[in-house]
């Protein structure tokens, strides 16, 4: 018996999130099935990140063990890849030590938020971009961006029924502008709160389309006061995208 | 009342196909329930081609009357696209002459085809593109596209249910690959048989991985035999881009 981490790509538009719930279709129940379907038993596993419903992953890690040895890593991958449904994908296997748990064991955490901006929608893109019809202030973004990152107490930013320590601390947020209608917001941290990087998202578009000034992010973080932020950004432009240990 | 050329996109993934069919969803199908939902009538429409289950549109054209003469262009075009579902989009829509028929009178088609060429797929795309995990070579795949343009008996390459009269001229076929990872392509001509496209295009894909010599292509088209042809490249690639009158 040994541990693996899976490196796990999926397209969340048609779960319910990663983690395990009773009755709807999770990233994580789909998982478990494929693996004691391969291996005959109940393997548990540990995900890094639970992405909320809609939110997609590129990297998201699972670790578990694997009780068979004669398989080896590329066998697993396999396996799970042939067993696995179409919008879930295993892009690489790696032994771990014993135990590994990659939501304790994360240093970082990058997730990228992608916006399309056009007047117009693109309905192929509808469930991969929040698509924002008005020109956007990149630079006033960037600005608002730096006062997000150091550590905070981000009691504004988070969901009404995160109740964890609000203290966070955010590396950097990248604001980059590609190929003329995309803009991809990337946040570093080593953890965040349910909802945070939407709601951090959300009003960095605020300060985007000039209804904000960017000093109002500083200002609305040190109130520490929920109502002060907007509405959270749609799930859909959000990606777990890796993570370090 | 006057007469209006819409032009719509859709993706084709929960379609079958464009042309209205009892008993399952189609493109035509939703758009008439929604003009009558506009218009309390039933208007018929008249679309450009006849997309298969899984064939994307980007430009599909479609024509109609609007009784109501109070509502301008602009207002059927915002009407529509708050009424069809998320995988429906109207682009354009502009007046035209009374019974204006784009299937009849499209002087040019223009189809793309997607390939993405990678190791591992991209889950993202599984809807979008036809995955191809091996290296294709670009150069024998253009000098076999040159053997389809022109006027042809396309026997070879129709389905075969198709039993219209088989001589197509294909105007050009381009080949082009752009970001590294995909390949593009462009089919022009008047008119396609059905299957036509995706059958030309895993011809193109034979060439590229080497199995197929470029000439092959020559032989088998000119033989008039649909077994000589290898099976059809999956809807999922396919767009329908435009089409000109």
């Amino acid at each position: 018996m040994r541990w693996v981490a899976a490196t796990i790509a999926y397209d969340g538009t048609n779960f319910f999130g990663y983690q395990s719930q009773c009755g709807v279709r999770t990233v994580q129940d789909e998982l478990e099935k494929s693996l004691e379907i391969i291996f005959k038993e109940k393997i548990p596993t540990y995900g890094c990140g639970r992405t909320d419903t809609g939110v997609h992953a590129i990297g998201q890690v699972v670790s578990f063990y694997v009780p068979n040895d004669n398989m080896t890593e590329k066998n697993v991958k396999d396996a799970l890849n042939a067993m696995l449904p179409e919008d879930i994908y295993v892009r690489e296997i790696k032994q771990v030590e014993a135990n590994f748990n990659p939501r304790a064991q994360a240093t970082k955490r990058i997730y990228f938020y992608l916006i399309y901006v056009d007047k117009e929608p693109d309905i192929f893109l509808r469930n991969r971009v929040w698509w924002v019809p008005f020109a956007l202030d990149i630079k006033k973004m960037r600005e608002a961006a730096r006062y997000f990152e150091g550590e905070h107490d981000f009691t504004t930013f988070r969901a009404g029924n995160d109740e964890r320590n609000p203290i966070r601390t955010v590396y950097r947020v990248r604001i980059l502008n590609y190929r003329k209608n995309f803009i991809c917001i990337r946040i570093e941290g080593k953890s965040f709160l349910r909802r945070m990087i939407r709601n951090m998202v959300s009003a960095l578009v605020k300060v985007g389309t000039g209804t904000w000034e960017p000093e109002r992010i500083k200002i609305i973080l040190e109130a520490r006061q929920r109502s002060l932020a907007p509405g959270s950004a749609p799930a859909q432009g959000l990606y777990f995208y890796s993570a370090l240990f």
